[in-house]
Order: structure tokens, then sequence, then C-alpha cells
């Protein structure tokens, strides 16, 4: 059976991992027949987000705590996350990402994204183990991988961040995925456009499809 | 279109609306053609439970603005659900029903709801639409509605609490749907079983075509 890592960067959209992204991930690894592993890195959030109003919240969270709601608590601290022991690594997407995994949400493309998610990402390219990476999320694989094609659908400005950063953006819509053959990269926009949760149910069954297939 | 009221109690299975439940259940409603509105009560939680250890931690929330990271910020009140307005309430499960919608998880039989969910629920059933309830949530709605025919699946405990408050329990497995169809209501068990997260897309699936059914 296929070893899935799934890294999450906390529980909700605006702080942290996008819920309906990360379980329909979860759910699509087990519909092609996988097994995943959710990890998350054992840091606090950047901010709480109040997920009603946008506000900031006068709180502090720490990330792999938080992701353990959307895990059930099945979860590691992403130092643990050995890549040789998996088929393939899957980031979901949300502003965590942007916020916790990178400080691309703050400084674009003269981002930095944090030492254990640049590692698996170097590792499963040495390795040649696919990375699958759903919304914001393959911005942070094309800072890490230059020249790396993706896709986060149609919006502008993060596509020309991704360009800045060395990658190829393609334009793309709903339930698309973008695959680089040469890095073993599948990606596709979820709510980086104007979508549906089936729409997010769509495209994360076709990316993680597109992943398997790379193995 | 139909519209379906879904309730939440908050986000994450051991304080709150179990994730993969509520997500499920709203994919579920678009994926039958309808929409939803998201509602949850503007009360603090029970308690905050750490998903990773279990054991409680020393902070408050409130179980509305939890819920939106399911909703994404679209979320109402509870107090401002008027039942006449949709045709359908769905109810997904995790202990935040048990312990935010009511006191189950602590005093079983001898339980109580808040008032904002036995009034809906006996709306429902006064208009005569549908109400659908997931995992533990079948337990509430047995202690409003009494003779009432429901299953939280095989847990002895829970089914001899749900016949102690008049209600019938039905023992099912994975996927299973049982129907009360004098009440219009459709329950099925989810993660009340050791479940994977595909059963638990089965569960909502079926949960939602029954709902859709009674309408």
């Amino acid at each position: 059976m296929k070893k899935i890592a799934i890294i999450l960067s906390g529980c909700g959209v605006y702080d942290g991992a996008e819920i309906h992204e990360a379980t329909m991930t979860m759910y699509a690894v087990v519909k092609h027949g996988g097994e995943y592993q959710v990890f998350a890195p054992d840091i606090n959030q950047h901010h709480v987000i109040n997920h009603i109003t946008g506000e900031e919240m006068n709180e502090t969270r720490n990330v792999l705590i938080e992701s353990a709601r959307i895990a059930r608590g099945n979860i590691k601290p992403l130092s643990e996350l050995n890549v040789s022991q998996f088929d393939a690594i899957m980031f979901p997407g949300g502003f965590g990402v942007a916020k916790n995994l990178s400080s691309f949400a703050f400084e674009g493309e003269n981002c930095s994204v944090i030492p254990d998610v640049e590692r698996v990402i170097l590792d499963a390219v040495k390795e040649r183990k696919p990375i699958g990476a759903l919304c914001i999320s393959p911005a942070i694989v094309a800072k890490v991988l230059e020249g790396v094609q993706v896709t986060i659908g149609q919006d502008k400005e993060t596509a020309d961040a991704i360009n800045k950063m060395g990658g190829e953006h393609i334009d793309t819509t709903h339930g698309e995925v973008t695959i680089d053959y040469g890095f073993k990269v599948a990606t596709t926009p979820c709510y980086m456009l104007d979508a549906t949760i089936a729409d997010i149910a769509e495209g994360a069954i076709n990316v993680t499809k597109a992943v398997f297939d790379l193995m």
C-alpha cells in the first residue's frame, strides 16, 4: 500500500491549513488505495484569526496541536518526517502555508520557507518521490525548486511572484492539474479560485491521481 | 435548489464538530444538488482539548467562532436559524454535540439539550422537514423526539442510553442509514464505528441522500 505524508499548517483557512482541502486530500489518498500519515511543524502559528470577523485574536496557538484537530490526534512533528519512508508528500493549502510554513503571505517572492519544509521537498526530489500541492502550496514548492512548473489557478499577483521566484506558472481552472514531470510535482488551484466544496473534492482527487501516476 | 441548514458544535472531534463528518456533509449536500448554510450556537465551548494529548487546555473558545473555521467564515448564529426557510437540517457529529450542544457526554440519558437545538429539531418535525444526524448526534435527536428510531452504530453504552431516553436504537455498520419515516429522521454511525475517512464520506453521502429522499 502506498504511503503518503500529508503536511498541514494549522486548522482553518485564514491562519492554518484549509480544512476542506486537507480533508479531501486525506480522502483522495484512501480512495486511491493509499494510506496517509499527517505531519505538521511544532511551532507557534504566525497569529490566530477570528474566522468570522477576519480580525486577529489575542491568542497563541501551536501549528502541530491545531493540525491535530484535522488529523484526529494521529499526527507527528514534521521534524520526524523521513521522506525515504514514504512514496509521496502532499501539501493541502490555506493561509497557514503562506504564514506558518513560509513567509509568502508577507514577503511574496522574497519569502523564506521553514527549514523542515525545504528539507522534505528537496529530499522528495532527490529520491524521485512525487510532490502534490494544492491551492497556495505550489508557491512554496516554487520557492524551493527553481524552474518548476506549477499552477495556483489564475491569480495574477501570486502567479507573478511564482515566476519571479524562478518558477513557471500555468493558468488553470477548477479541477485541472499541472504536472512537472522532471521534478514530479503535481499542482491544482482549489480555493485559489472562487470554488465550491465539490470543486475542492475534484481538485484533490485529480491531483492525488496525478501523484499516484507519478510514482 | 434545496437549502440545508448544517449545525456545527465547534472545530475538532474531541471538543467540537468532527471535521471530516462536517466537511463530508457539506460536500454531500452540494453533490446532491443542494446548497447549505452553516449555523452554530454563540456560546463558549465546554472546554478546549489538546487533540494530541487528550488533555484539557487552559483556554476558552467560542463554538460559533471555532465552527467558522470549518465554514470558511460563512456561518450564522444558531439563534437565527428559522427552520421554515430551509428544506432540512443536518447535524454532523463530534464530541461537541455531546459537550456543547447538550450534556450527553457527562449525563448520558439524563442530559439536557440546549434550547436552540431543541427548538430547531421540534420545528423541523412540526414542519415535516427531514433531519439528518451523523455519529453521536442521533443521541440528542432521541433526547428531543421521544420514540424516534435512530442508529449510532454498535456502541452498547450509547445505544442503551438512547433506549432509556425513549428512543429505539438500531444496530448498523459502515455507511448504513436508519430512517424513521414518521419523524423524517435519517441517521448513520460514521466515527461512532472504527472508521476510515472513506467510510465517513460514504456515510455522509448515504444519510444526505436519505434526507433528500424524505423531502
